[in-house]
C-alpha cells in the first residue's frame, strides 16, 4: 500500500509549469487506473484549452468523474481531491528529494495525493465486506493554479453527476493538532491592487529627488491607512456585516487543541496579537484580517539602487468571514482608497483593482454527515472532534455549496505540521490508517 | 574622426558583467593607443583583483595614467574619464543596435566614451599649433560599478602623478539644456536599509492573517513617517546643517536655461512640486530630498500571492547638500526610526543599516579654471555659461577634492537629452565640435 503512495509522489505533477503538463495528465491516468481496479466506472472529462500568459494554448488535464454506485437506497458520498502539486526542488531546502517518497519517523505527502489515496485505500478495505455508502469521486489536476475549468464543469454536471449526491467530502484540509478535526468553514478573500503612477518611465533620484510627488510616497501613505498597529482594519464599514458571536459557537473554540507556544517556536514568532488560544482561533476563523503582501514595480532586488519608480502597485488582501460580501468589501475599499488619495492632493494617477473575490463558506455542524463524522471520530479517539474553521480559502468548497446546494464537509487528514506547499511536505502514516476507520463509521 | 568614436562604441565594455571584462580591458588598450599617438607617455596601472559575490576573483581593468607634459612653466590640466558602459541590449528598446554607432540628425555616446574622445580630439587639433597647457589624463574602466580600486590609486599617486596638477576636469557630466553649462557642485547621498523581521519563514495570510504583527505593517508605518505629502523630510534635525542661501547664489539659478514643460512632457509628469524654474533647480541642487526606492523580501512579482513576508527591508536614500555630514545624517535617521518603531509596541525586530555615505561636493566658481571655462563659453556662444549643481552624486569629484585638494571642475559636454544609461543614448556631433574651442580657451 505504501508503494502506491511512492508511485504517486514520484510523478512531478506540477500544474504551475506548462512544461510538466504531461506529468499531471499521467497522474490523472494513474488515479483512473486505481479507481477502475476498485470496480468504479470512470469518465475522463476533457476541459477547454488553457491560455497561457504568452497567448499559447495547452491542454488542461482531464477531470475524473467516477462512480462506485451499488445501491440506490444508500446515501451517496462524493469525494473531491486533486492530483496536482506545487513546484518543489531540493534546492528549496527539502531534506530529501521532494518527489521521492521518504519514510521518516513513521511519516511520509499531504496536499493532496496522500489524502486521496487514503480515501481509495479505505474504499478498497471496506469493499472486502460491504461498502456502506455509494461513492462518487471527483479528481482534478489544476487545483494549485485555481481549479481552472472546474467551476464550469460542476455547473454543467449539477443535474447529472451531482443529482444523486447527498454529501460532498473535500479531502484537501488539515487538522490543527494531532487531535482529529473537521473543517466546517473557511474565510473568503478579496485581493486588491492599488496602482500609483507618477511618470511614464523610472527616474533617477539624483536628478528628480525632491521636485515631484513620487508614486512610492503616495502608495506608502495609502498602505499605511489600512490597518492600525493593533491589526484593526481602518476601512469604514468593514466590520458591519460580520456575524455576531453566539455562546454556542464560542464554546467550540474552547475544546480545540492548539499549542500557541509550539506554533510560535516553529515559525520563529515573538508573540501573537491575541493572548488566549480562543481569541486567536476566533480572530483567525471568524473575524476579517488585512495583510499587505508587497509592491510590484519598485526596487525589490538585493543591494542599493537610487531609482524613483514610475509606477508601483501595492498588493493587499482582506480575509472575509460570514456574512461579508466580496462586492460590498470591494466597494468599501475602493471608495476609501480613492477618498484617502484625494487627501494627498497628489497630481499622480491612482487605479484600484481587485481579483474576483471568494466568499467565506460555513456549514452547519449538525448536518447528517457532520454528525456521522463527529461520532466516528469520538468512537475511534475517545474524544470530540475539533470543529475547525480554516483561516484560508478553499474556493471549491464555496463553489460546491453555491452550485450544488449539497452538504459540504472538509474531512482532511493532513497533520498540522505537514507544511503544505513548504519544504519537507509530508503526511503521517498514522493519519492514513485512522482515516479508514473514520470512513467506515461515516454513515 | 567619427570612425574613432564608431570603433570605441563598438566595444561592449560593460563593467557590470564579469564575462565582458576582457572587452573593458580591450577598450583601455584602445584608449592607450590613441593617447600614445598624441605623443603621450602612458602608464597602465594594474589594480588588485575584484572579488565577485560568488567569491571568485577576476582582474580589474588597468587604469590609464598619461602625460602630455611639455613645459613646466605652463599650468597642468588633468582630465578624468571612464571607458566602461552599462549593459545595453536592443531588446531594452533601443531604436538601433546599441553598440553600433548610428548617426541620426547630426547626433550619434555620451556617458562617457564620446566625451573622452572629444578631449583627445581637441588635444590633437591644438597640437597642430601649440598645446596651451600641459595635459594629464586619468582613465578608468570601472566607473559604472563604483570606480573599484580608483580611490586607493588616487591616494597612492597623490604626491606623484597629481603633484604638478593644477586643475582636474571631470568629463562625465551633462548640461541642463542646449546652453553650455559647467557643474560646480553635486549632492551627496546616504542610502538606508530598514529591515523588519516577524518570523523565520514566510507565512500564509489565511492561517496567520490577523493574529500577528506583520513585518510589512511595521515597515509601511516607518516608511510613512519619513516625508510628508509636500516632500518635507520629517526626520528631526535633517535641515539644520543646510547651508543658507545667499543672494549671489540665488542669482545663478535665474540665468539657467531649463524648460520645465519639456521635461514634464518627456517623462510623463503631471506637475512638479515647485512652481518656478528657480525653486525647482534650488530644490534639486541645494536642498536635501528623500526617496523611497522599494522593499526587498516582500511579494514583488506580477499577479496575486497571499504571503505574509517574514523579513522585509525598506530602502530609501537622502540626497545630501552642503554642509550635511553623512555620519550625522546616518545617526539622525537611525535614531528616528528606532524611536518611531518603539511607538508601535511591535514584538518584531528592527535593523537600520546604511551604505557608506557620499558627501556633497561644491567648488568655488571663481577658481581660475572656472573663470577660464566661463570666459571660453561666453566667447564661443555669446552668453554666460549655466553654473550647474547636479542633483545626483559624482563620488569621484568628492574624492578628488578630498584627497588632492586641487581645483575640480565638471566640464562635460553631454546634452540634457542624451539619456545616460537609457535607451538610445547618444552624443551630439555639435557638442563634439565646440568642445575643441572651449579647451583652446580654457587658460
Amino acid at each position: 500500500v505504501a508503494s502506491r503512495l511512492k508511485d504517486w509522489v514520484a510523478i512531478e505533477s506540477d500544474s504551475t509549469d506548462p512544461e510538466k503538463r504531461h506529468l499531471v495528465i499521467n497522474m490523472m491516468l494513474l488515479a483512473e487506473e486505481r479507481i477502475r481496479k476498485l470496480g468504479g466506472t470512470v469518465e475522463m472529462v476533457d476541459l477547454d484549452m488553457q491560455e497561457l500568459p504568452n497567448g499559447n494554448k495547452i491542454s488542461l488535464p482531464p477531470v475524473i468523474l467516477a462512480n462506485i454506485v451499488k445501491d440506490p437506497k444508500k446515501p451517496t458520498v462524493c469525494f473531491y481531491g486533486h492530483m496536482d502539486v506545487q513546484p518543489a526542488k531540493i534546492e528549496d531546502g527539502w531534506s530529501t528529494e521532494p518527489y521521492i517518497l521518504t519514510e521518516k519517523n513513521g511519516k511520509c505527502a499531504s496536499d493532496d495525493k496522500g489524502q486521496v489515496l487514503a480515501v481509495l485505500n479505505a474504499i478498497e478495505a471496506l469493499q472486502k465486506h460491504e461498502l456502506p455508502v455509494n461513492v462518487k469521486i471527483l479528481l482534478e489536476g489544476m487545483e494549485e493554479v485555481g481549479s481552472i475549468g472546474l467551476n464550469t464543469l460542476v455547473k454543467q454536471r449539477n443535474s447529472t453527476f451531482f443529482s444523486d449526491v447527498d454529501y460532498i467530502v473535500v479531502t484537501d484540509s488539515a487538522w490543527l493538532s494531532n487531535k482529529p478535526g473537521i473543517t466546517y468553514g473557511t474565510r473568503g478573500i478579496c485581493y486588491f491592487f492599488v496602482e500609483i503612477e507618477c511618470a511614464k518611465r523610472d527616474l533617477h533620484s539624483g536628478s528628480f529627488g525632491g521636485i515631484l510627488h513620487e508614486a512610492m510616497n503616495d502608495l506608502i501613505f495609502l498602505l499605511d491607512t489600512l490597518v492600525d498597529s493593533s491589526g484593526h482594519i481602518l476601512i469604514p464599514g468593514i466590520y458591519e456585516a460580520v456575524a455576531p458571536l453566539t455562546e454556542k459557537e464560542k464554546k467550540l473554540y474552547e475544546g480545540i487543541e492548539y499549542d500557541l507556544d509550539q506554533i510560535m517556536a516553529k515559525y520563529g514568532l515573538e508573540e501573537f496579537r491575541n493572548k488566549t488560544k480562543e481569541e486567536l482561533l476566533m480572530q483567525r476563523s471568524r473575524y476579517p484580517s488585512l495583510s499587505i503582501h508587497g509592491i510590484e514595480g519598485a526596487f525589490s532586488a538585493p543591494g542599493a539602487k537610487t531609482v524613483i519608480p514610475a509606477k508601483v502597485t501595492g498588493k493587499f488582501s482582506i480575509r472575509l468571514v460570514p456574512n461579508m460580501e466580496p462586492s460590498v468589501v470591494e466597494k468599501q475599499v475602493t471608495d476609501y482608497l480613492n477618498k484617502k488619495f484625494t487627501e494627498l492632493n497628489s497630481p499622480n494617477s491612482i487605479k484600484v483593482a481587485s481579483d474576483t473575490g471568494s466568499k467565506p463558506w460555513l456549514s452547519d455542524i449538525n448536518e447528517p454527515q457532520y454528525l456521522a463524522a463527529r461520532k466516528a471520530i469520538k468512537r475511534v479517539f475517545g474524544k470530540e472532534a475539533d470543529m475547525i474553521r480554516a483561516g484560508g480559502t478553499i474556493p471549491i468548497a464555496t463553489h460546491f455549496q453555491e452550485v450544488t446546494r449539497k452538504s459540504i464537509m472538509l474531512l482532511g487528514i493532513g497533520g498540522p505540521d505537514d507544511a503544505s506547499h513548504g519544504q519537507d511536505e509530508k503526511i503521517s502514516r498514522y493519519f492514513l490508517l485512522i482515516f479508514l476507520k473514520i470512513i467506515n463509521m461515516l454513515i
